[in-house]
């Protein structure tokens, strides 16, 4: 299987590679001006960029009068991939250099069935992506997964709803089989890159993400990059104390967020609403399917429900608590919501969270604050995992 | 009066001066490993740098056998200056280029006399130290200020402790006036940065710097720098919400962190023990003084005052319930706790806070975090002041 590892040589190829990944074509007399560069200087790294196909001619923009400007994009041979591993899905994603999505699969997996089933999913679904397109090259691959992550080994380390993964190789085991660079992170900061790079955070440095799925998690950027903290585990907001009292937590305490609002927390409620029959609607559900979940909950909501919608707005008001605190601490330029329970919930839970927040945090702070759902859906995860490969693959490799 | 604006000229230079400010002197030979230049390259620039008086011979290192070793320093002649304006107090700072402390300066002056009187005493403390000295060129100036300030400007930003300073030019008033680099930031940024330059965070790229004085504030350190934020507001951890009920807090909400645990909530409280005669140390400290501080709850403590102890442990306690929120989202290497009233308190406070976050907090993110007080007492201040504006110097003045 052929695999490219061509890197930049020098930082202005750096910068001029990540130019073109963000903003698309260029013509050649922006590009001299972006990097600060002589027109005969940037000939000289744009020719060495073409020979080394990491960059290509893109034609010659309409003339105004003069000379018609030329324009430069990424070479089209170049290719990412990204591959998203949740708790219940494998997605995989093929980009080209701008990290739009060329081709993707996806199908449900267990991630409680270890590494060598799911990770044979993922390399499954890529084999078939690869089989139907012309590209075979792959530039370097992204790996996001439900747990936390040692960055530098590329090693879930004591990840709680992953048994078997604990200390697996992922990225060495996955760069040897595909003869290509592989970053591993978890996927709560793989979605805010994928938010950063595509969604409504591309103008801010600084944001959080924050994603609700079966639990709470936030990615934190700090100017353009993850911030992971000391251990890699910042943004871990599922255990901040919200309430002195509440059922107690996987983690042994009482009170934390995860433990009053998540995916998990909603199911439960919402069963024990359908159980008692305080709520008609899902009772029904519950009767009809077996049992409830967060999705049925929205559904419920959207009918008018009045316990679903009361489950809605305290979960709303929850996360909002935690957030204005951390508004104040972080003063983040915007704040996304995303992961499938939030998208489900929509504006009436965002509507709750934003009154906390503006009313709980500083003026200042909330002053120019948007709080927003995240748009990107299930590409945030497949996009975030490409960008950060595109990241480590655009560096000179000396300063990597 | 004399001036210096000499600067480095290109990234090598500017890599040699912060190590040789951050490490003190150092031979060629570990300098050319640590810029990783040729000995011939490093010679070119060491040579420009000592031309420009920025670095200097400091001599031999003792023989070992074979050539003895050449070490360099920062030039003697290097001067920056920090001003720590505190609510209550002007302190001033000459330094060398290691950012030692050479002379200093202070007396009580109130932050609420405005900038012209309390600016005026600044100059006039400066001034004084250089008569006395025979250094008079000053190389930058940094200045802290018991308020929110717009970093980019150096002015005040609605600071609603200091009167008649929101929108005043502190920047470039000083820098006119002493003809010299000048930068502005809120004292709690300035103590983080002494902090990072010479306390017990200079190990950790990460941490917090929580100061205790009057109010409660946060400096946030990413990577070396201070975190500020989309608005400049980052760190302001004294209204997070730590209970539902309790006094108004000046921001207009309730249960905030500094209404509840503060030198002035601590003084309020410590004024009603006093009156009510529940605490007999404080109610003779009233009668004899005419009022009570945060200082006498420290010295009655100390005394074994049943009810000061209390007030003690149970700001301790609030504070850890907020800080433990914190490390879960920031896992910083690092939480150093400074300011005058949490000095006073010592450690049975510490040992409640630190209780808190070890309980609350996430084990992978407290599995190394030291959590300790400053050790640098009011040379945080004018050192971070110091540190800032020599960061600034020693930049390539086009990328700065």
């Amino acid at each position: 299987m052929r695999t490219m590892t061509t890197r930049p040589e020098n930082r202005h190829q750096v910068r001029l590679l990540r130019l073109l990944r963000d903003e698309g074509p260029i013509s050649r007399a922006e590009l001299a001006e972006a990097v600060a560069l002589s027109r005969s200087k940037l000939a000289v790294e744009l020719d060495r960029l073409t020979e080394l196909g990491l960059v290509e001619s893109a034609g010659q923009a309409a003339s105004r009068g003069g000379r018609r400007a030329a324009i430069m994009k990424l070479g089209s041979g170049l290719r990412f991939v990204g591959i998203d591993i949740g708790a219940t899905s494998v997605d995989v994603a093929i980009t080209d250099g701008e990290l739009k999505v060329v081709s993707r699969a996806g199908e449900p997996a267990d991630v409680r069935q270890g590494p060598d089933v799911v990770l044979g999913i993922a390399l499954d679904l890529l084999a078939k992506l690869r089989a139907e397109g012309s590209a075979v090259d792959i530039h370097g691959v992204g790996v996001g997964v439900p747990g936390p992550v040692s960055f530098k080994d590329g090693i879930p380390v004591a990840p709680p709803i992953m048994p078997g993964w604990d200390g697996y190789q992922v990225r060495s085991v996955l760069s040897q089989h595909l003869g290509a660079p592989v970053l591993v992170d978890n996927d709560v900061n793989i979605m805010a890159l994928g938010e950063m790079h595509a969604g409504l955070s591309r103008t801010v440095d600084d944001f959080m993400f924050v994603k609700v799925g079966t639990g709470v998690g936030c990615g934190i950027v700090v100017d353009g990059s993850v911030y992971r903290g000391q251990s890699g585990s910042a943004g871990d907001i599922g255990h901040i104390r919200v309430e002195d009292d509440g059922p107690v937590c996987v983690c042994g305490n009482v009170g934390c967020l995860e433990s009053l609002f998540s995916g998990a927390a909603l199911a439960r409620e919402a069963r024990a609403a359908a159980r008692s029959g305080r709520s008609e609607f899902l009772r029904a559900r519950l009767e009809q399917a077996g049992d409830v979940t967060a999705a049925d909950v929205s559904e419920a909501a959207s009918s008018a429900d009045p316990v679903a919608i009361e489950l809605v707005r305290t979960g709303g008001r929850r996360l909002g608590a935690v957030l204005a605190g951390l508004v104040n601490f972080f003063n983040p330029g915007l704040i996304a919501i995303g992961g499938e329970v939030a998208a489900g919930l929509g504006h009436p839970f965002l509507a709750e969270v934003r009154s906390v927040v503006y009313r709980r945090s500083l003026p200042l702070a909330t002053g120019n604050l948007p709080i927003v759902l995240s748009e990107m859906g299930r590409d945030a995860g497949v996009v975030g995992a490409a960008r950060m490969i595109s990241d480590s693959v655009f560096t000179i490799p000396d300063s990597a």
